[in-house]
């Protein structure tokens, strides 16, 4: 195992994600997650609820990079700046020690429906709530969804290639390539 | 009971929905919409698999509307411009007199968690359908996921504003407005 993070959480997503690559998520059980990362069951719980919070931890604080990011925007940046701003926090987060493990879970998620929609449902979460952040600036609908919405699709387009094979190009990077398609798309 | 559509089917669409309406999906019976339509469960079965297919179903119907219009556009038309055409087609198929029913449809849904993740995953569908239109056309990504995207956010903001207490613009209409909005918002 490639201890690519010291600490008992990272060591347990890795080999959770690891352990749902070969045999899936349903055959993966906790103490086999346990077991490949050196560590007890009960140091897993200590950090997790259950296997599937390993790929859909804390949804709140993912939430918040883009939320935090909108709502730092120049008081007068326009709404779609402002959405690039919360976008611009979010993949800064994503540095490029953490692609080997998300593209470990792109793998996993892309191969099950159910993990799929369960993304797509935390995806349009954030682009609800950086909608409702866009309102706060005074931002009317439907521009404010329009925005938030548009948005979360160039995040979604951009996290695709930073996980795709033989990429090398950062999140961020591939973000504001992004926006400079989506604005080029609305011309 | 307020028989807008003269057949059976769609008696028992509007059957449906106001039970939903009163009761919740979950207490409705297929015996008490069948009873409220004034036909029998066989014939209810005739039209419809389960009773959620009242609010679900063909989607392959549905998703072909966006897709056609799409296919029909002008060979050189922009992407943007080719997925405001499978936006119009849609649109076009929703008339007035389709209202007072997907109003109805609307509320039922948004009092649901479960119903809206559906219609958000339908939405998603119709989004990936006309992406791989619009890469059919040459359109190449992320251009193509991009502009299917926001045209779906055009869409269901559109739709939303249509079946809004008191609206009497209609849905075409809305949705040339949401088109205005977008290219407004990315400028």
């Amino acid at each position: 195992m490639v201890r690519w993070e010291p600490d008992a959480a990272g060591r347990l997503r890795r080999a959770a994600l690891e352990l749902f690559a070969e045999r899936g998520v349903e055959a993966t059980t906790v103490a086999a997650i346990a077991e490949r990362a050196g560590v007890t069951e009960r140091t897993f719980f200590r950090y997790f609820r259950d296997k599937r919070e390993v790929l859909f931890g804390d949804q709140e604080g993912f939430a918040g990079l883009f939320v935090e990011g909108v709502r730092a925007a120049a008081p007068d940046a326009a709404p779609l700046e402002a959405v690039a701003a919360g976008l611009r926090s979010a993949s800064d987060f994503f540095t490029d020690d953490a692609r080997d493990g998300a593209r470990l879970r792109s793998t996993v998620i892309d191969a099950h429906p159910g993990l799929r929609e369960r993304e797509l449902l935390k995806m349009a979460d954030v682009g609800d709530r950086m909608a409702a952040a866009l309102r706060e600036r005074g931002v009317a609908e439907p521009g404010a969804s329009l925005a938030a919405k548009s948005g979360i699709a160039v995040f979604h387009a951009a996290f695709a290639a930073w996980v795709a094979p033989g990429q090398t190009r950062g999140l961020a990077d591939l973000t504001e390539d992004g926006l400079r398609e989506l604005r080029a798309i609305a011309r």
